[in-house]
C-alpha cells in the first residue's frame, strides 16, 4: 500500500478493463498520464485482471461527522428528530468528535469508492484535518447561521473567515475551503450578501441548502414577499460557484433563474425519501434547462450511509416512481451525476479515467456476483452493485485502498465507537 | 467450511452478540438447540467475536434464473422491455441455463444473507437442482399460463403436476414444491380452480402475481365484470397457503377479503419503483387488517440484484416518501418483514435466532464501517448495511459461507458468464 505522504511517484495498472477493452493505465504524480502506453514498470505495479477501472465517485452533499449519529434516531417526526435527538447531541460535539466522525466518514467513502465530498458541518478545521489524514479530497465549508440576529451574524462571519484562513494555512491541495451559509431560514439576506462578496473576492465555492421542503419556501415568501430563488438572485448571491443541496421545491421560473447563473444542484434522493419531504427534484426540467445536477448522500442521520453506489440506484428509482416513467434518468446519466457532474460542480479536473485527468479512480471487481453477467457495466454499477465491489481506491495518485484494505482502519473504528458512546452516554 | 452433504452434526458459535448480549449458540442437526448453554465443544466451533447473530433473510418473490439477464435491458418502456428484450431471451432458455442462472442467484443470496427464496420460473426441476446443490432453501413453483386457451390449460396443468412430482421424487427437505399460476391476466379462472383443488388436496403453497399494475385490474374488470380479488375469492382460490406478489393496487374491500382468508403479501419495492407501476403497497392498511406482509426482490431483470438488505431500505424509503410520513414502516417492522414474516408466509419454523428454530442464521460484521457506531443494530441493518456485512451464512445447520468464502463460487461465476454470453450472442 502507498503511504499517502510517501514519495511513490508512479503507478502502473496492468491488464485492466476500461470502456470495454483491456488496457494499462499509467499514473505519474497526481495525474493519469498515459492509457494503453508502452510502459512496463513503475514505482508500484498493480494487476487489474478481472477488474474494471472507473472514475472515483464524488459526493456533493454531506455532513460527514454525523456518522457518529448513525442509527441514533430514525423513524421520528422531523421536528422531534431534530429537537429531541440531533440538536442535543450536536450541542455536545467537540472538535475531536468531529475529527473522528469525519475520519469514519472518509474510511466509509474510501471503502465504497468515493474520493471527494462536499461537506458542511461544525468545526471545519477538524474536518479538514481528517481529510488530510485520510488521503481523500474534501470541499470543507465554514457553516454560518445568524438566525436573523445582526450581532450574531457579524460574529459568525468573522469566526468563519478566521477558520477558513486557518484551514488554508494548514492544509494541502486536497482540502478546499468554501462558505456554507446553512439555508434561507437560518441566514439573513445581509449575511448572505456579505459572504457572497467575500466568496467572489477569494474565488470560493458556496454550499447552501435550498428548496428542500415546501414549508421553507412558504415561510420565506411570507417573511420576504417573494420566492427564495427570486430574492437570492436579486441579492447577487447566485453564480457558477454556488452548489445548492436538494433543489426539490423549484418552479419553472426558479429553474430558469438558476440556469441563467449556472448554479449547481446536488440531489440527495435517500435523504429526501427518508425525511418524507413530499416531492422529488424536477430532474427532467433541471437538465432540459442545462443545469448541472450531481449526487449526494446527505449526512448519516438522514441516510444512514455514505455509499454513493446505493444513492445512484435510489436516485433513478425515485425519479422513475415519482414521474411514472420507466425511461427517465437512465443508468449512464445517473453515473455521470455521481462522477463528471460532481467534478464540474466542485471545479475538479476529475470524474473521468482519461489522460491528463486527476488520478482519482477505482478498480471494481468484475467477478463479484452482483457484477455477473456483464451485459452492461454501467447498468451493473448503478442497478446491481454496492460499494463492496470496489477493490482498490486511488485518490490524487495515491493508493488509499488495495484489495479492500485501508491502512489504519481498525483505529478509526475503535476511536469512533468510543466517541459515539461518550456522546450518547455523557 | 462444512460440506453441505457432510456428516458434521453440531456447530458451536462462541462469543457472539445476540440481542445486545454476548452469548453462545449451539446447533445440532438442522436446529438451534441451545443459546447460552454450557457446551464448549462441537464438530465445528466458530468464533463470533466482533459479530452479531441474526436470522437469515427470506426473499418471498423471485425469478431466480433471471440473474442471467442482469443489466441486459434497463430504462425501457415496459412493453418494449418485455417484447423486444426479455421474451426473446426467455424463448431461448434451456434447462441448463436455468440451472446455472439459479446457481448464480443462490450464490448471490448466500453472500448477502438470504437462505430461503420463493421462486417462480420456467424449468422448475432445474431450479430445484440448483437449490439442492447450493445448500439453501427454495420454494420452487411450477409456473402455469394458459392465456385463456382451455387446451393449452389442460396441457400446462399436466406438465406442471408432472414436474412437481419429479421434483418431489428427486429433492430433499430444503426444496418445497408449489404452484405458480402466473397472474389473472395470463391464467383463466378454470385453470385457477383446477390447480386450487390440487393444491388443497396436496397441502401446497400457491404463488401468484396480484395487483401489480392498475391496468391489470381494469382489464380484468372489463373482462370478468368484477375486481380480481372479489372474483378469486368467489372461485375459492384464496387461503393461508396463497402468496401474492406485489399487492399494490388494492382497495379497502380487497384488503378485507385478503385478510379474511389470511392471504400472504410479498412486497417488492425496488421492482415496483424501477418499473414505475404508479403506486406503493397500502402498507398501513394491510397491517392494520392483520395481513402478513413479507419482502421480495423480484427478478434481476427488474431490480437488478437479490440483496435483501437493500430491499429492506428501499421498502421503508418508498413507504415514507409515498405516504409523506417519517414514522411509517420503522426499521424493526421492515426487519420482521424480511425474516419472521417471510418464514410465516412460507410455513417455515425459522426467521428467529431462538432455541428450537431451524438453524438458518447469519453472523454479521460489527466492525464494518457501515455498522459503526452501533447505537441500534436493527437500524444499522436496515438503513446503513448492505449484504456485504454478512461474514457467515448458515442454512439448515450447514455453513454455506464462512468469512465470506463460498465453496465453488468461481465455477458458478464462470459458468454463468458463458451461459449469459451464449444467450445474448446466439
Amino acid at each position: 500500500m502507498t503511504d499517502i505522504n510517501s514519495d511513490v511517484r508512479s503507478i502502473l495498472i496492468k491488464n485492466v478493463q476500461l470502456n470495454g477493452k483491456e488496457t494499462s493505465i499509467y499514473i505519474e504524480g497526481n495525474t493519469i498520464t498515459e492509457i494503453g502506453g508502452p510502459k512496463l514498470e513503475a514505482d508500484t505495479v498493480i494487476s487489474g485482471t478481472g477488474q474494471a477501472a472507473i472514475p472515483a465517485l464524488i459526493n456533493t452533499h454531506t455532513h460527514a461527522a454525523m456518522t457518529l449519529f448513525r442509527g441514533y434516531a430514525d423513524d421520528l417526526e422531523l421536528f422531534d428528530w431534530l429537537s429531541k435527538k440531533i440538536w442535543p447531541l450536536e450541542h455536545k460535539l467537540t472538535p475531536d468528535d468531529v475529527y473522528w466522525g469525519t475520519r469514519l466518514a472518509c474510511l466509509e467513502m474510501i471503502k465504497t469508492g468515493t474520493t471527494c465530498f462536499n461537506d458542511m458541518y461544525w468545526h471545519m478545521t477538524s474536518a479538514a484535518r481528517a481529510v488530510e489524514d485520510s488521503g481523500i479530497r474534501g470541499v470543507i465549508s465554514g457553516v454560518v447561521f445568524d438566525n436573523f440576529d445582526p450581532e450574531k451574524g457579524e460574529k459568525e462571519f468573522k469566526r468563519c473567515v478566521n477558520d477558513i484562513k486557518e484551514l488554508r494555512d494548514n492544509t494541502g491541495p486536497r482540502v478546499i475551503a468554501s462558505f456554507g451559509p446553512h439555508a434561507v431560514y437560518t441566514v439573513s439576506n445581509e449575511l448572505l450578501e456579505k459572504l457572497t462578496k467575500h466568496a467572489q473576492e477569494h474565488d470560493m465555492l458556496i454550499h447552501i441548502h435550498l428548496a428542500e421542503t415546501e414549508k421553507e419556501n412558504l415561510d420565506y415568501i411570507e417573511r420576504e414577499g417573494g420566492r427564495p430563488v427570486e430574492k437570492l438572485a436579486e441579492l447577487g448571491f447566485f453564480g457558477a460557484n454556488v452548489i445548492c443541496a436538494h433543489g426539490v421545491w423549484l418552479n419553472e421560473k426558479d429553474i430558469r433563474t438558476l440556469a441563467e447563473f449556472d448554479v449547481k444542484i446536488s440531489h440527495n434522493p435517500t435523504s429526501n425519501m427518508k425525511l418524507a419531504i413530499g416531492s422529488a427534484i424536477p430532474y427532467e426540467q433541471l437538465t432540459a434547462a442545462g443545469l448541472t445536477v450531481s449526487l449526494g448522500t446527505d449526512g448519516c442521520a438522514s441516510n444512514n450511509n455514505l455509499d454513493m453506489f446505493e444513492s445512484m440506484k435510489v436516485a433513478t428509482l425515485l425519479q422513475k416512481f415519482h414521474t411514472n416513467q420507466q425511461t427517465v434518468m437512465p443508468a449512464h446519466e445517473v453515473f455521470e451525476m455521481a462522477t463528471i457532474n460532481g467534478a464540474r460542480s466542485l471545479r475538479l479536473d476529475a470524474g473521468e479515467v482519461a489522460e491528463g485527468k486527476l488520478a482519482d479512480l477505482l478498480l471494481v471487481d468484475l467477478k463479484h456476483p452482483s457484477m455477473v453477467p456483464n451485459h452492461d457495466l454501467i447498468s451493473n454499477l448503478v442497478y446491481s452493485a454496492n460499494g463492496s465491489i470496489v477493490r482498490t481506491t486511488i485518490c490524487n495518485g495515491k493508493i488509499l485502498m488495495l484489495d479492500r484494505k485501508v491502512e489504519g482502519e481498525e483505529e478509526v473504528i475503535e476511536k469512533c465507537q468510543e466517541h459515539a458512546a461518550r456522546l450518547v452516554n455523557d
